[in-house]
């Protein structure tokens, strides 16, 4: 059975706690965001390749669900799953977990460009090896579900 | 004319730049959110009201647009309008601005949940003070267009 990537086990650092005594909202985007770049290096984009290829990802758009708060030294997973991509974009899901194995409490959508950097910077078609790893991972994860908020946007309507 | 708020101008700081050589996704969810609380300032949510009340806000749900690039040193502005409310929840739209009247390089909309921590932590209706901040800002901000991209999901599909 295809389960989700796990990327990264962690703990709710101090840093990161605010004056309503749990972890601040841009601080759940900073995981997602160092998260991020561990799948990347799932994609055949690690920090080495990026510097010797020229190409990177840039962010596009982000969705960030908070479901839950999470404390002081909370332990953390995030797990990933790649919801569909295209020419030169990707759509990511991830789920922060707690405990490890426990519910989420937040989820991003995330939306990705490949980008590369030389003497101009604009979008590109994934490298070869790139493209080759997301059609695998894409179908590794096609039997995952589609979590019902993806693709949704805010909005005071619940449900 | 009704404008949006200014809540906040501040420069891209070192801290903030990543291997791409611009201001990383975490920062801009990092500047929105102490925008943010700039904005609980003008609904009666400072510092002083949150310790002495227990009345806070929790984030329920935010989108970030990423529309260009921010380098080191940047002047960035960010402006705020409310798009809407309800008995304890807000949704608030906020755009940061590069150069301080340029075009926007960021966008995020944000749902704010009202919430009472004493014994218990709980949602809770808005103070009266901020039902009435609330209420006056929404008649400022009516006549603002609604962004194009309020409401709007992930999608890879433009538009």
């Amino acid at each position: 059975m295809s389960e989700p990537l796990v990327l990264w086990d962690l703990e709710v650092a101090p840093d990161w706690v605010d004056y309503n005594g749990h972890m601040n909202d841009a601080a759940y985007a900073l995981v997602f965001s160092r998260a991020g770049d561990r799948w990347m290096e799932r994609i055949g984009l690690d920090a080495e390749t990026r510097q010797a290829s020229g190409y990177t990802l840039f962010t596009l758009q982000i969705m960030l669900h908070y479901l839950n708060e999470a404390k002081l030294g909370a332990p953390l997973r995030v797990v990933g799953r790649l919801l569909e991509f295209d020419a030169k974009r990707a759509r990511l899901w991830m789920e922060m977990r707690s405990p490890h194995d426990g519910p989420a409490v937040a989820a991003t959508e995330q939306l990705y460009l490949s980008v590369h950097q030389g003497e101009t910077t604009r979008s590109a078609p994934w490298r070869d090896e790139t493209r080759a790893l997301l059609e695998a991972m894409a179908r590794d994860h096609a039997a995952l579900p589609v979590p019902p908020q993806a693709g949704r946007g805010v909005s005071l309507k619940r449900g």
